[in-house]
């Protein structure tokens, strides 16, 4: 008989690290991903503000998994899931499976709002974090040349949506780019005036954070200069910046969205029960009710624990990656499935140079402590010694010259500056100026 | 009296040693370019390839002259130069200068055929690189997932027109990822067999070599499994691969341009005399005739010298800026304008781990000294300590584990391979496949 074939859909943490669990065991296995890398998420704040390289946070899957003789790499989108025929279709053909895991993980939602998307990038894979990169280094740019003040205030002003772990780093680390690594970089300008604009609809920073170091964080970033604005919903989005609450406005060239997430729309071709941001109600054992030959693991399920969400977190997605694969195992073994429990070892959110809060094993940290505590998390993490020692040469380079050397614009470049109008705010084209005369 | 205004055009090596040897100088420098950054133009073909990352090559222009408190950088793109009027135009304003120095280099030229460009991408630009490592990766994933034999063949086909310096290394380069980098990388088909042909229309490989070194060379590219054909050239380009002198037929999916050579648009706006290339002939002293107030320097300017071109490399590039921004301090202190005289020191063309040809102060080496003289001098080369230091870690890495981890495939991902037709080669999709009928 062939041996059962597990197909795991997603190569993010939750669909790697069970691939790796089914190391060695007599079944096949086949992961399908969209792209061919895996993404060390926490990290893409950093490749968004130019502190790292795409390749120093990501590496090809089939290179993960190269040593796994029983795994196949399928560079595929998969489109809907037939749980009656057991099949997965994708956009080019199907693969049948003895058993599924589902991990394709969320994306952003901008609340109904989709035509925010545009104006107001979120950050989940590299492709969106050299998008922000573009726009954050492009604006300081347009700011050079722009000779009417008010536009040039516009330019220099960032608005982060969401202030959870994502909105907070992001917001922390342009400011840190603004204030060190472009101090010297421009002759009309002064990137430290740049405005940062942290907004958040709750009533805090962190929100999944205890309140105490919610308090701990909000000091750290104002301290660094970031403008925190708590109780604030965001109710418009356009070319020219957005408006807070009924009518404040406040006049961006560059929006970022750290605020909704949204499951991958994989999850609705189940047919099976969604909670409200479409992740797939899981039983304790991370099965659909009914089809113990499929998981869900990672951002795409929803599992409450002792009344609570286990959170969308890279933790939570390897346990359960790894739970899930252990229990395909006990099903081929004809055992029982067994419940999935999480521990939460420990969060942390850097913001900058020894700014940062965090908790280990119960023990709440903030700044510097909370860095080093950060740095060393992130680089046990890290996936393959490679990344892990590059990483870390990178970082200790720019801790002491606050040298981001990741600072490069690629993509559409003409339109965006030079040929007038800026790319996707076609509205309102930065003036024409003379630089030789405004360098006297 | 103002200070004199110096615009420079470009921040390729010309351009930006230029800038460089008028620093603590009594002018005004302007350096205009369309990119934010300066490339590393001869390492292009490792950014390709996946052995380094773009920002390992390339920073951004306004660091590197940060300290110069004399010149301003601009993002714009020139447009047109009215010598009679003293003004650059841009895209969107004009700047005036009293000295200027053209240094906007070349492109590619498809010899009338600029249908060819989608086919077959050069490389000139970080983006360009890029461009040609999706399609590079891609390759081996469409192939992983062809059924059919002679599809799957063309996928492993590599075509490289042209046998110059790029050429070759994009060759060497891509036979050594493919035999060694993804040894271990599928499942379904062995990387190893990939077929890389180099296609010259001269008699040899290297022309611009000594004839004993191109020898040398085309053996060396023939021991590591690069097809070599001299003699040959290409007279059709089309989805599905290329038509090699009056009837042969090469059916490949990748092809790759590094043949011909076109100088800037700008050039033409000059109203000058220009050579085939659309180069600008300059007199002795690398200006304008009858402007010394312009010069023309790198790979925008044609100078013959002891009736030999000075040629499109790095190191005449570096010298002739620099000359020409000491014959503008010449200018400005009313002396007379000294002639530019370019000395080779040397030149190396390099296709893999010890695999190199090259000659250094007028001795000829190849193979393992080449490679090591080449190493020796890209690193000196190499604007800007991190980039040096990081590129020699990257790189010593590489050579003890052939683990390029600079794989990843970026841009538009889905509608090459998922939904059916390739980018840019719609006519004929690859088969849908039921990769786990094929795993057993």
């Amino acid at each position: 008989m062939a041996e059962p074939h597990v197909v795991i859909v997603g190569g993010g943490f939750a669909g790697l690290y069970a691939a790796r669990a089914l190391k060695s065991e007599a079944v096949r296995v086949t992961l399908v991903d969209r792209h061919n890398h895996h993404t060390f998420q926490p990290l893409l704040y950093q490749v968004a503000t130019a502190g790292l390289n795409p390749s120093e946070i990501a590496a090809p899957i089939r290179a993960l998994l190269r040593g796994q003789r029983n795994a196949t790499v399928l560079l595929a989108e998969a489109t809907a899931v037939d749980l009656a025929a057991h099949t997965v279709q994708l956009a080019d053909g199907a693969l049948t499976y003895d058993y599924l895991l589902l991990a394709t993980g969320a994306t952003h939602s901008y609340f109904g709002h989709d035509d925010w998307a545009d104006r107001a990038p979120g950050l989940k894979t590299i492709e969106d974090a050299l998008e922000i990169r573009r726009r954050f280094l492009l604006a300081f740019e347009a700011a050079e040349r722009e000779a009417d003040a008010a536009r040039r205030r516009a330019w220099l002003t960032f608005v982060v949506i969401g202030a959870g772990a994502t909105g907070a780093e992001l917001a922390g680390s342009i400011v840190e780019v603004a204030r060190h690594t472009l101090e010297h970089d421009f002759r009309n300008i002064d990137p430290a005036l740049a405005r940062v604009v942290l907004v958040e609809g709750l009533d805090r920073v962190l929100p999944s954070y205890p309140e105490d170091q919610s308090v701990k964080a909000r000091k750290q970033l104002e301290e660094m200069g970031v403008e925190v604005r708590t109780g604030t919903r965001v109710t418009a989005i356009d070319a020219d910046g957005v408006r807070l609450g009924e009518s404040e406005r406040l006049d961006a060239r560059t929006v970022l969205w750290a605020a909704g997430v949204a499951a991958s729309p994989l999850a609705r071709s189940l047919g099976v029960p969604l909670d409200k941001a479409g992740r797939v109600v899981v039983d304790a054992t991370l099965t659909v009710p009914g089809h113990p030959e499929v998981s869900v693991v990672g951002d795409l399920c929803h599992l409450e624990q002792d009344g609570e969400l286990v959170p969308g977190v890279a933790r939570a997605a390897i346990d359960a990656g790894g739970h899930a694969a252990r229990n395909i195992l006990r099903l081929v073994r004809r055992e029982g499935l067994l419940p999935f429990r999480y521990r939460d070892l420990g969060a942390f959110a850097i913001f900058g140079r020894a700014r940062a809060v965090g908790n280990a094993f119960g023990v709440k940290l903030s700044g510097l402590l909370a860095w080093l505590g950060w740095l060393f998390v992130h680089l046990l993490f890290l996936i393959g010694f490679r990344s892990r020692l590059f990483v870390l040469l990178q970082w200790t380079w720019s801790f002491y010259t606050w040298n981001k050397t990741a600072r490069l614009i690629t993509g559409p470049m003409p339109a965006v500056l030079l040929a007038g109008p800026v790319s996707r705010h076609p509205e309102s084209p930065p003036k024409a100026v003379d630089a030789a005369a405004r360098t006297n």
